[in-house]
């Protein structure tokens, strides 16, 4: 039996070392390069080509080598075995340092200072409101959603969530489902978006959604975050409720295409910060070790662990 | 009796206001209109001329309406009340966004992908390290230190302590005096200065204490956030240090001369970020509360909370 690696934009004889390593018994095969397609018992992609996954007779467990999956669900000629995301612990701790990040430089207006700076301009504000007045919204509660809610709770800031089903979470006010949403966007100054990427969530953040935030907020508007997936996003409608001031401020880490276009009129909006897709970034040994750990577990009996359930697609 | 305003930079008839709304019954008189000097049994100051507070025989308290004190003891004719200051948990928690949110942007490096979103560029660092590999130094473990440690130790920073004399703080690791100070520079990669400005921390943060920080930690070079007070740096030592490539990067709110001078190079060095001063500020509200609050306490015959130690300065 082998592990297949299918991937296009990274470099597979890195992955192949890797895997390799911690995995020395088993051949680790490549796509593009000849090989036994009924020893394949495991793929381990990062947006193979669709339909590259074809005749795999004997494939348990195919694995995403990022957190998302939206990618496989593009393939509808994916194979019909068991995906598993990576759940790295890091990865959300990456997130959640991001999504703290932003919130704190909307909240100290770094970006004004920065500016001022630029200018030798002292000059200060003493009515900048404390976290504990900026409402933050949380659109996604599962594990990346719930650890970031629970830092930005720590660092003083009003926080709520948002879910597609209802979820109980120790103390955190959460709304759900369309009937929620209105409520949420209404109470909510920074939107931050980790919902993952499906057919229900694709460009769920556009005027409909933005015009509904809250206006009302101690700092004079509101504040868009979306480290979740570029899908989830309309540039074109964020922009124009930048431009009408609808919306006051947004961080980008994720982009309708990947890399931004160098024309985007986003890279230099005033009121718009750009990231490189690097929010949430696992190290690759972090990724390897957790897949070859869950290649081990199947080997011995064990059940796959973090399975995506094809229905709601993440 | 009555409490006497004395300051020289701030709106007095706002803080008039203030404390004549919280303590109604009492006349709140203001230092250069004539008052009856005999009648002052409170004083609330901030950087008021030194010597303007004699002939006050009867005085209770001497109230600072921010949370430094050494403005106090610069006024060598200063009556020999007892000092208190402003402990107000707001300021604290601002405090610890001012040191989490600078923290942050070495971490994720934010400044370097502000250069790069000016470019329109695209680019990406793989090997970022994570919030664990990166040591974080607190000189002052006082209120604002201890809060400050937590919150950073709850983002995954590697935080350690110093202060003057030994502390125990559940869980964090932590030198004091003269002789762990070499042992606590040389595990830090970011230097948070929340130090009070005494006679002993005046100018403590120079080339010699920069030299000692560590040149091996994950963000390739030590950082300095001083949002203490500007006496205790030596801004030329900074700037040397800085361009001698033994200090990466430093976030100053506090400075020798403030405002900033605006032919300082600090202003425009490009590893440099300015504030103006703002790391934590109270809402003039609180600080007015907080102090009337002890006004009353005093009244009802209750001892002074947050008393100063004059052989400390703090």
């Amino acid at each position: 039996m082998s592990l297949l690696l299918a991937m296009t934009s990274w470099h597979v004889e890195d992955w192949r070392a890797r895997f390799q390593a911690l995995l020395p018994e088993m051949p680790i095969v490549v796509l593009g390069e000849p090989f036994d397609r009924r020893a394949v018992h495991y793929v381990a992609s990062w947006k193979h080509p669709a339909g590259s996954l074809t005749g795999l007779p004997n494939l348990a467990a195919i694995f995403s080598l990022g957190a998302g999956v939206d990618f496989l669900f593009a393939d509808d000629k994916l194979p019909a075995a068991p995906i598993a995301r990576v759940v790295d612990p890091d990865l959300t701790a990456r997130m959640s340092e991001y999504v703290v990040l932003h919130c704190l430089m909307y909240l100290r207006q770094q970006h004004r200072y920065d500016r001022q700076q630029a200018q030798a301009l002292w000059e200060d504000d003493r009515s900048q409101p404390a976290a504990g007045a900026i409402r933050v919204g949380i659109m996604g509660l599962g594990e990346l959603g719930q650890d970031a809610a629970r830092k930005l709770r720590v660092m003083g800031f009003d926080v709520a969530g948002w879910s597609r089903s209802p979820k109980a979470l120790d103390g955190l006010p959460s709304f759900s489902g369309e009937d929620g949403m209105k409520a949420f966007l209404a109470r909510t100054d920074i939107l931050v978006s980790l919902l993952p990427l499906t057919p229900e969530t694709r460009g769920l953040i556009n005027s409909e959604l933005l015009s509904g935030l809250a206006r009302d907020g101690r700092l004079g508007g509101p504040f868009l975050i979306n480290a979740g997936r570029g899908g989830l996003q309309v540039e074109a409608d964020i922009l124009a409720a930048l431009d009408a001031g609808t919306l006051k401020g947004a961080t980008l880490d994720v982009f309708e295409t990947e890399p931004l276009p160098s024309d985007s009129p986003l890279w230099l909006h005033p009121a718009v910060t750009v990231t490189p897709h690097n929010a949430a970034m696992s190290e690759p040994e972090a990724i390897a070790g957790l897949i070859a750990a869950q290649v081990r577990r199947l080997e011995a009996g064990e059940p796959l662990q973090n399975v995506v359930d094809p229905a709601r697609g993440y």
